[in-house]
């Protein structure tokens, strides 16, 4: 029986490779290709331990590291949904759900509920922890996108009204942080990177 | 001054991105192109989450987690060091000294502290947290030496006595997956995998 738990857990560790082969509009800063969603959880993961110093009191950055670690799983069977494709938005949440099912599904009971219950708390968003999770998972494609002198937001026409919209969870999950967000859209404006 | 401190974490988010363009020697497991080492930092975090029972008693999983995410950063400088490769292995500990005073120099002098406190004890193995989180950083690979039929292994010619020296610290650092590991071995001779 326990041999069979961790040959499940295995299994699911084996599976969960694939994340490496889904890739993000996001480009690396050097611009040289798109990101993967693997190293992008990497990538958030270690900002949460960064910029902690930032959560709202009260945030469980253990936590908050485990839910961004597995919150962008699904995405081995759903793909990335660009977040200005408002077509692919409408069947995200469905898709989603039926890739939860599957790939946390392949874990002994207790363990997917475990990452099940993380997974469901990013994507409702009624927690300090899911908010600032989510605060740094907006973040980081942003300075991305600054970096890279307009990266993603170039090639897709996208517009300082969307790009307001779309980090308003900021304001939200990591307030300490709103003000320095703020300045460098600003920047991005003047520097003609968002139009 | 809090200003400040924000556009260092800032700069070194924005720096530590290179980490996606340092390609390991280990395949993804579909054979499709060697991985890079911010993937494989997010594959053995969650794994860190997924075999968390298997931890001797008294592990910090979130310690070991956290470990795991930034023990690797250096190779943005020093490469990635194959671990049968002997004249490599001469020069790593000098050459990942030097990118661990750049990279973690970046950040506040506090935050520098303990992000470097993690890599050293990581790297001087003298910590149960240290030792577990090193038998996942060897397992993780190995898994995909096995599923991708040898991978890395057949390219250069591995032998069972170089992954049974290579595996070690499973026995130390995880005892509980040790004899899963030698069936595996076993497993990988019968099938011509390793040599």
């Amino acid at each position: 029986m326990e041999t069979n738990q961790l040959s499940q857990q295995i299994q699911f560790i084996l599976e969960i490779d694939k994340l490496k082969l889904i890739l993000r509009q996001t480009l690396l800063t050097d611009s040289s290709r798109r990101e993967n969603t693997a190293e992008h959880s990497w990538h958030i993961a270690v900002m949460a331990i960064v910029l902690a110093e930032y959560a709202p009191p009260g945030t469980d950055i253990g936590r908050v590291i485990k839910m961004l670690l597995v919150h962008d799983l699904v995405e081995i069977d759903a793909g990335d949904t660009f977040c200005y494709d408002v077509q692919g938005y409408l069947s995200k949440a469905s898709r989603e759900v039926e890739a939860a099912n599957r790939l946390f599904g392949m874990l002994p009971t207790q363990q997917e509920q475990e990452l099940r219950m993380l997974w469901d708390e990013f994507e409702e968003q009624s927690t300090q922890d899911a908010k600032f999770a989510a605060a740094l998972d907006r973040i980081q494609p942003f300075l991305h996108n600054q970096k890279t002198e307009g990266g993603t937001w170039r090639i897709h026409g996208i517009s300082r009204e969307q790009v307001m919209k779309r980090m308003a969870p900021v304001e939200t999950g990591a307030p300490k942080l709103w003000a320095f967000i703020l300045q460098l859209i600003d920047d991005c404006v003047a520097s003609g990177y968002l139009s």
